[in-house]
């Protein structure tokens, strides 16, 4: 970056060769996508940033630089907002994407939309749309954990925000979808925030297919259940496609990745998911995501 | 634009050549930014989308796409929402800065983050602190429009949201920008979105140097006098600086450029403006800008 907060616009010189910009804006708002008595600042901010940063993992980017627009409420204590910032700074120096400019105004609530720009080589950013029939169904690390945390704070719990909670300090996967562009891997990819059923949902409209997972191959997360791995949101795992002779490693950059399943023709089916339950009956996947503080699943 | 709407992020294929990268977002927020039974919401998606084309205009860059991250009350209707939008996009189309992708929520009011991506040739981006004592100032069309109209829209008035009005559909001045870079006339450039005396401070501290401009050369809107002229926001005309020897032309891409003062070292003041009226005295101009939509002048 050559020029940041201070000028009208923030200046970004990209790396000599021949690269695609990637941008991408996710807005989280209070008591949609967190709650302060739930959410530490620390937190908030984290997750904030760590939505954009997810969505250039998805696309197997190298992230470049963030921008974050802020809304206020003018009773707002200013600890609050450092450390907001704290959490969201500290994981953009982790991923190399130095906050880079913004705005700020007052509001009826907290307010932060995130700017993510990052880059690909020329051409080669995994897309939603390039899976083939034949192709098989990835997934990194465990899927259902942030939802499983969700609900036991809907139920009234206390959680402490642990750093290592994949709720309240969730890791986008940038090196794993950065090593999967690198080595070519991947025909098509996203990231699971609303939920495997949505997002795969998602994959299989753009690439004009269908898919049929098996529930017995789900990495399940500890304490999660096999609905919330399947339509738990916030996860920021990436999910992924591959041709069927590609081989997969067990492990992408220290992160385990399972196969779930396989893309077929697209099929007049009610959705475009099956999933092949415990019993070895398939049945039709509905695409569920976990609505954001309610407490219901609803269509999407 | 290779990819917009319908993936995890937009991808966008930079021109050949070697360019910087420009990046600015505004947040945009009802009852802070616009009001609805003010603004239509044509306008408001209008001023929400010309916020950020100005920034762009403010660097002498070229728009290449827009993103928005909207959030939205339940009970806001539909209507409301296309209108906003066609508002928007009609300026989009007429800067060729395609609505490239975003975010959507809930929200307790309207909440509209405009992200402007755009260009300028690598290196020669306009900045805030170029400018040098010596150096004149000049300033675009006519000052304080916007701020007469918003003064009688506090007083009661009823104003019908006319396409000429300066308040209602503002012009950024892209191609201004854009023909001062390519003839490298200017040193330093801002947009007057806070009113001219907060945004030529701007210029000062960036720059380091003092200011001294002629009240009776300020190209006054008719029915706006001095006052909101100098402190009066949201005209985004733009505030640029030239060399003495440079011969800046009368009118640059249509609009009228009128000399309103020069740069001068760095000096102790209370403030960096001094402003010689109309019967010859010199005073410090404090920087006033016109607060959005709360019926006071303050400091910032």
């Amino acid at each position: 970056m050559l020029h940041g907060i201070g000028d009208d616009c923030a200046v970004l010189r990209l790396p000599a060769g021949p690269h695609d910009l990637l941008i991408t804006t996710d807005l989280s708002i209070e008591d949609v996508h967190f709650r302060r008595p739930w959410h530490p600042p620390q937190s908030a901010g984290h997750r904030c940033l760590a939505r954009g940063l997810s969505d250039i993992a998805a696309m197997g980017g190298q992230p470049l630089a963030c921008f974050l627009s802020l809304g206020l409420p003018f009773q707002l204590p200013q600890r609050w907002v450092d450390n907001f910032l704290q959490g969201l700074e500290q994981l953009a120096q982790r991923f190399k994407a130095p906050l880079a400019g913004g705005d700020i105004s007052s509001a009826p609530k907290i307010i932060a939309d995130i700017v993510v720009a990052g880059q690909a080589q020329r051409g080669k950013a995994i897309l939603r749309s390039g899976t083939r029939p034949g192709d098989r169904i990835y997934v990194t690390g465990e899927l259902g954990a942030s939802a499983a945390v969700l609900k036991r704070l809907y139920a009234g719990g206390h959680i402490r925000a642990s750093r290592s909670s994949r709720h309240f300090y969730p890791e986008p996967r940038v090196e794993v979808g950065e090593q999967l562009l690198r080595e070519g891997l991947a025909t098509a990819m996203i990231d699971i925030s609303d939920g495997l059923s949505v997002d795969l949902g998602h994959i299989c409209r753009e690439s004009g297919v269908s898919a049929r997972i098996l529930a017995s191959a789900l990495p399940v997360a500890k304490a999660a259940g096999l609905e919330l791995a399947l339509h738990g949101g916030e996860d920021y795992e990436l999910l992924f496609t591959a041709p069927a002779k590609a081989r997969i490693p067990n492990r992408v950059a220290g992160v385990n990745i399972t196969g779930i399943g396989v893309i077929e023709p697209s099929k007049n089916y009610r959705s475009a998911i099956q999933i092949i339950d415990d019993n070895g009956r398939t049945r039709s996947l509905a695409a569920r995501g976990w609505q954001h503080f309610t407490r219901q699943f609803r269509e999407r």
